[in-house]
């Protein structure tokens, strides 16, 4: 301990299925767990933003919250043992509006008007200028209550490891986001796509200090966060960032009259580190050009009869329609190097 | 076309569960579809000979089988209809002894005991030599029929192919290796490891050139393998070939007394290409250092307060004990670097 794991895979969700949201799902998790430090909330974060990145997404946000705020607050009404009630009607604003929740809330809870109206306000406040500095705004409320201070101290230290490590604009407090109403204990996490935001959450996560009490004597914190693959590939879709690679290889090789010959040379090439795809079959000409131009192969190696009896090689360019004839092993390696494809 | 796919993931088969063979299980496929080239089936065997060579493996065979030999065989003996029938009694050998698939037969197939007896040994013989001389032998079965003729002939391009390609070791003949009954139609392969034959095959496959129908009405030939993942893991586990990585990392961060510090450094480094682990926590370096050494690292980055202010770096070489201080960022790197870690 501490200790890390991430984990391509399915999961499932124990919920009736609806449209598009299914009992059986693919994810992509990452966890640490065993230690209760805040650098350990701050990699997760970093693990977020590196994955967006590398995805090629540019303009996203990771909202960030923690659970201890809220309950703080609920604490200071002496209503604590509603959190979880309140939270759930309240995480109902976007669909039926902020009247439709108060009155729930005026129905189902024993909080007062004045109390409704002072949550609700609570966490529409938004974010202006830095984190750190939405936060020093909520100073004032560590006087109410311990967990109230834990909260805010512990979103400070999260947003101090963050200023060196994350541009600034891709991170923000939003204490309006709840998530795991039933495991999450300390710093959540969601990520919206800025271009998207009606996508909803792609990667989304939190700190759970009691979630391994299910299956273990040890209480162990862990802090994690998982991508919701399908959400996340539909998103990237439709910001066109999915690049469909039509193939991974360096060039097509054509052997013209003799396969065995074409996979022998094909292997020597591959030995060099190139990525070579053997046409499958001796055809006309026309035929293999074509699978080469419908799958974007900028470089054709052609082997005739003649390539084979000399050891040379044949190289056509199909952006440029070039051909060189007659190359030696190194020089046609050396193309195929530095055409970098 | 002709299209190449491979996908990991769970499959499922339409049998009873059985102790560690379930009905849902994580399978590794590749599949060239689109192509009756013996190119094609070629490259499936040189998937599986690189898979198991990267994998480590350095004794197994890869056993090669012609589905039209033996249905070539049974039309020659005017009992086609009753091949699956057959291959499906043959296959239990291993299990209940020749005695016992021979009454199976008789009681069985309409298939004469002189018959039965000429499949067997047929089925029995083995490869003295290499692939191509044992195909020789069988050149006179070839006068039979044309399925026994294509058999014959595929498997004699496909070795053509190979020998070039994979040292004559590591792949033979094997007349007695049946497969997918209900949909293989020409070549087919299994793969033993060699200190492990219990085991049983661990990358199977075979071309089919009538499966597509069952989804599309084109005709597509295939040819295709799969790795049955918990069984190719259990065999690398009892060869010994499961290296265990406790970690991934070049070097464990360890910050004495800043956090945030720690991980700025961290970023730092890890633009430069090298991969650092924070110790998330500010403890005694005991406690530290005893993580460093449970997970196997070789070198340990310090830093203090000292090293903060002067913007050095202090490196433990965890197995000699030696530390070097006041280390300027280029040769921290450069240690690092040069140690392979």
């Amino acid at each position: 301990m501490p200790f890390k794991r991430y984990c391509i895979g399915n999961v499932f969700r124990g919920e009736r299925a609806q449209k598009g949201r299914y009992r059986e799902f693919t994810q992509c998790d990452f966890d640490f767990i065993g230690t209760r430090s805040i650098g350990a909330d701050a990699e997760i974060v970093q693990v977020i933003y590196q994955t967006l990145r590398h995805l090629g997404v540019e303009h996203f946000t990771i909202h960030l919250n923690n659970r201890k705020i809220f309950n703080g607050l609920m604490e200071s009404l002496g209503a604590e043992a509603q959190t979880i009630e309140v939270l759930r009607i309240i995480d109902k604003i976007d669909k039926i509006g902020r009247e439709s929740v108060c009155e729930e809330l005026q129905a189902k809870t024993s909080l007062s008007s004045e109390n409704i109206v002072m949550l609700l306000d609570f966490i529409a406040q938004r974010q202006q200028g830095s984190a750190l500095e939405f936060l020093h705004k909520l100073e004032s409320y560590k006087k109410l209550n311990a967990t109230l201070t834990d909260g805010v101290n512990e979103l400070v230290a999260l947003c101090e490891l963050l200023e060196p490590l994350i541009p600034q604009e891709f991170y923000q407090i939003n204490l309006s986001i709840a998530r795991g109403l039933g495991y999450y204990t300390g710093i959540i996490y969601e990520t919206t796509l800025d271009d998207l935001p009606s996508l909803g959450s792609v990667c989304s996560g939190g700190r759970y200090d009691n979630l391994t009490q299910n299956f273990s004597n040890d209480s162990l914190s862990g802090v994690g966060a998982s991508i919701g693959l399908d959400r996340m590939l539909a998103g990237l879709e439709e910001l066109g960032l999915m690049r469909s690679s039509a193939n991974v290889a360096n060039a097509l090789l054509i052997p013209l009259q003799n396969l065995q010959y074409g996979y022998f040379v094909a292997q020597n090439l591959r030995e060099l580190g190139l990525k070579i795809e053997v046409y499958p079959e001796i055809v006309k000409p026309k035929k293999s050009f074509n699978y080469a131009n419908a799958k974007g192969y900028k470089y054709v190696i052609v082997l005739g009869e003649e390539e084979q009896a000399k050891q040379t090689y044949t190289l056509k360019d199909m952006e440029s329609g070039e051909q060189r004839n007659h190359l030696k092993l190194e020089s046609l390696v050396e193309c195929l190097r530095s055409s970098g494809t």
